[in-house]
């Protein structure tokens, strides 16, 4: 039994393995999302995003064993912020999610370092199509980051839950960054901490204020206390009521057609990003090319457009394989 | 007198009018980015990043007057975070900032909002060129933001201070997300706030432990008040002593070979993420694509193959022009 049929079967083994070379962006994780992808679409994918310290890792804890009591399966796809020279950064709260690894009906997938060469944008994707196809209900992917980064996430999945806490910037940063427009459900975590209440009315007022993409939902603003388990319920609900809303019309089918769009660019991108970097690619041009932007000698958009042409004159079409 | 030439000649007015342009990436930015590539590469590019609500538009203006103090000219680019929704956001920090426009010597620029189609990279290096060739002798570059966006900033500057406040996450999560390894100088800001020589102590020590990719140089950890301006002409020391350092050997030839390269890969990308969002190609035949991929029938590689191929066989050869 191959592996794409291991995990369609619902082995955790064979998930997990076919996990490695989804990561990988291999010729046998092609293969088998290739083969999976047609048995995705059924499982409610959450973002949970949030910055540093806001206690992300803890609240998704919780979060899993409040979704297993309520029958659900649940997968998880947690993205490290990567570093090109590290290879990958320290994995102190993985260590506490993976406690909950052991339940059944959970799994958990932290993903390791990509530089901006390999792309983490098709990897997440295809790693919860793999957990979608792997039959878990529910996904959650959680992100650490602001701005742009949480914009790009955003786009992947059905629910955001944006989390702040007291004393990680105010309100109008958040604005600022352009995030809230993208939250369908937003947590202040920590919430016995001094200025949390002051926090959640600030955010109230901002998601009234705040233009809204995404038709009548108006997204709450839960307290919780992840430590203590307090407002965990509560977040359950906000999730799965989201879903729920998303179902009436068409929203889940036009959320999903604009992931589907985004998680094409993403691929043109890494196709584009592979040859640049692909041993092939760094040939003698291609070094000559950066020199001469480095001397000032050319401009970055007349060797984009050399390299644009060599690629297109060089290149067979290899299909699924590139 | 065209706009490059008046630039050249130091109008502050050429170089506004030029910047919008760039920021455009219209014809005529490129245009005049071609004529003054040549003549750039003599600023001192320095990047200032940090999270939101670390204070870092009132240490960089706070910083632009010690360096004015001491007869240098500063350029900044002060890039907000995006959101293709609201169309840019909120500009508190950027009018603080601008108080200082007034002073002779000195050039604000705060880039718009630009969604994932656009690209920012390719615009910011363009706009750092710009202020270059304009004969700003610092240019300073403010970006918020964790994780991914400073690894990426940090490829584009000579310089990256990293701001960070007590409060916002401690400095396991600074290692977490990659960031310590690319700061060449790190600044607790609000240092009078409680945690703030905890903070400074832990970073002192991450940065010892961490691996360097930037020689022997030790990026040091200062402790600043901008509010009360506090600790600015020690920053401004650090900045300065790090471009010495770089002078030294070929460190900074080697810099700045990467930030090219950098910055071609990121307009191979403009280039195609233009190319799937123009007019052009928002035709039948992309729209199907995404129905497919939506719908499960086809995978996102085989449709950015599918785009790559159309666009390699369809496409003319324009030169800098597209």
């Amino acid at each position: 039994m191959g592996l794409a049929d291991g995990v369609l079967a619902g082995s955790q083994r064979a998930l997990a393995r076919l996990a490695t070379h989804v990561e990988n962006d291999d010729d046998v994780g092609r293969a088998g999302l290739l083969k999976l992808f047609p048995h995705t679409g059924r499982a409610h994918v959450v973002g949970v995003t949030g910055p540093p310290g806001a206690g992300k890792s803890t609240l998704i804890s919780a979060l899993i064993g409040t979704l297993l009591e309520r029958r659900f399966t649940v997968g998880v796809v947690a993205i490290d912020p990567t570093s090109p020279f590290s290879g990958g950064a320290t994995l102190g709260d993985r260590i506490r999610m993976l406690e909950r690894q052991s339940f059944p009906g959970v799994f958990i997938r932290s993903m390791a370092s990509r530089g901006r060469t390999g792309g983490l944008a098709p990897a997440t994707a295809g790693m919860i199509h793999l957990l979608d196809a792997g039959g878990y209900d529910v996904i959650l992917v959680e992100t650490v980051g602001v701005g742009q980064e949480q914009v790009d996430i955003g786009c992947l999945v059905d629910t955001l839950v944006l989390i702040q806490v007291p004393g990680s910037g105010d309100a109008v940063q958040l604005l600022k960054a352009g995030v809230l427009e993208f939250a369908d459900v937003i947590v202040v975590n920590k919430a016995d901490l001094v200025g949390a209440e002051d926090l959640a009315r600030g955010l109230r007022s901002m998601v009234t204020a705040s233009p809204r993409d995404r038709g009548d939902w108006s997204p709450p603003v839960l307290r919780c206390s992840a430590t203590k388990g307090e407002g965990i319920p509560q977040l359950a609900d906000a999730v799965i009521d989201h879903f729920a809303f998303l179902k009436t019309d068409d929203r889940l089918q036009r959320r999903r057609r604009a992931a589907a769009k985004s998680e094409i660019v993403d691929r043109v991108n890494a196709v584009i990003a592979r040859r640049f970097s692909s041993a092939d690619a760094r040939d003698d041009l291609t070094d000559r090319l950066v020199d001469d932007v480095a001397q000032r000698r050319m401009t970055s958009f007349a060797a984009a457009r050399i390299l644009l042409d060599r690629w297109r004159s060089s290149e067979p079409n290899t299909g699924e394989s590139s």
